[in-house]
């Protein structure tokens, strides 16, 4: 059975419904409460009162810095939306942990910034460290992965297509959400992983909606490839992909081998022209509201709900 | 004047001509040596005869964990060998700091990768925190960079060809090699960047050999840049791109736009059969050798030597 956690700036909290009971631990970063799980315990078994969540402004669970990897192109949904044909070959790019905020702040778009677009991911938590060389089978994920949260994976499109590198456009402050729970899993629901349902809205306007049954690399496969030439740490953060549903959709074939035979900087004036008529991009004053759940509540990453505002 | 540290098994030593003296200080990391500068000088004019510097096992000089950032296509004359037509935008991605290795262990080529590639890359060693925002003018530069090392930043071509995304190509274990020498500068040597010359040898052939009159963003740039997104630290290394020579040179222009019309796996499958017959390619036995220094030496940052390994 899994537990919720959340951080606030008083520490950590286990949550018990819609109460929310203090942790005795000294931790002050996910590392620290992954090494203390007793006090977890005890606070969930502690018959305290507690304090309604409602009350409690959750901070991200991950603290940083710490690694925050990003798996490329991982559900075929967004393959597809991407112009994606046949395999993609599987891909990871870093995220500076600098981009991660809390469950309930704002998203803010830079000024120069005009193709901000979201991507739902569920993000693994290690618990321990994966040296390089690590292969990681279905039954060993336990041992390796701590726990899940909810992350938003937030692009500046026309950075990261004129770019090439992902890096900078998916890096500035606030361009990864994380939270509000941090799941914490025993080894009996990792069987259940398949199950989990990643919901994106933008202003109660459902975008993004899929199971995992959709992606393509799963867990313990992505961190067998990682492992091949990165090391992680407890407290470490892997982004595994977003489903389809994305603002930026791929142009159509044919539009795209004509843009291949164009120079780089008239091929991508002549795609955002287009897309500045796609009404999906995000604006500030939008709230993107994003959940993931088994349908039957077993594990439940709580509602991540965030505003979008314009950089000062 | 500059002033050149090395890293041992022992701790630290400041190199005085072919001897080093070793360092009375506590600091274990990069960023901890940084803060202790006056033990260098100490032990500079400690007077004391020292040991000869060919005694000496050098590690990198750059202490791992560390944010590893890197350019992308910094150089005019790589921008060519690139296929590059017009501007690059200014482009950063990450390398895992689990790849830095010390300026005489081997280059590991892992068994998947046929297309081992070297990159001499001049090393900027932060002196201080670099906060999200900063805009760092010319005359600011030596407030945040604390000195140079000589880095390779080596490529597994196809992986990162295939994969578009250059993290894991550029991350495997000792894909950075770093040093000998860490550089520490004073306020008026940074006038003498631009003189700076790079050169790599692969068994003893010249296949790099460039000065930074060469290069298309300077440091002062290209931390103002990054800091639109990426906070950096004491001891954080940021390689500022290769020049010309390389063993990848993209295809003509012809054969790009035709390869733009196929498939990505029918396109890179012809590439890297074409580029099978490339004898310039690293294979194991392979001795790479690399410099970066003034023509008067008032910099000089010492001379790496790796030989090239196949993975056991």
């Amino acid at each position: 059975m899994s537990t919720n956690v959340l951080r606030t700036a008083d520490g950590w909290w286990v949550v018990l419904g819609d109460r929310a009971v203090p942790v005795d631990t000294k931790a002050v970063t996910t590392a620290e409460l992954l090494a203390d799980r007793s006090a977890v315990h005890e606070a969930a078994a502690s018959g305290e009162p507690g304090t309604p969540v409602v009350d409690l402004v959750a901070l991200s669970p991950v603290t940083t810095p710490c690694r925050v990897v990003a798996q490329m192109v991982n559900y075929r949904s967004h393959a597809r939306d991407s112009g994606f044909k046949g395999d993609v070959p599987p891909t990871f790019f870093r995220k500076a942990s600098g981009s991660v905020s809390g469950p309930g702040d704002a998203v803010v778009r830079p000024s120069h910034v005009k193709f901000l677009d979201y991507e739902i991911e569920l993000g693994l938590v290690m618990g321990a460290p994966l040296p390089v060389g690590t292969v990681v089978e279905e039954r060993d994920l336990p041992s390796y992965v701590a726990g899940l949260v909810i992350t938003n994976d937030v692009s500046a499109r026309e950075v990261q297509l004129t770019k090439t590198q992902f890096y900078e456009s998916k890096s500035y402050p606030t361009f990864t959400p994380t939270g509000p729970f941090l799941t914490l899993l025993e080894p009996d629901d990792f069987a259940h992983l398949p199950d989990l349902r990643l919901k994106l809205s933008v202003n109660g306007e459902l975008r993004q909606d899929r199971t995992l049954a959709d992606m393509i690399v799963r867990p313990a496969q992505a961190l067998t490839l990682l492992a091949r030439f990165q090391t992680l740490d407890a407290g470490d953060l892997l982004l595994t992909g977003t489903p389809g549903g994305t603002a930026l959709k791929a142009p159509p074939k044919a539009v795209e081998k004509i843009g291949a035979l164009l120079p780089p900087a008239v091929k991508w004036k002549a795609f955002f022209k287009s897309q500045a008529k796609n009404p999906h991009y995000l604006s500030p004053g939008d709230v993107i509201t994003a959940t993931i759940a088994t349908p039957d509540g077993r594990i439940d990453l709580g509602e991540q709900r965030t505003p979008v505002a314009a950089a000062n």
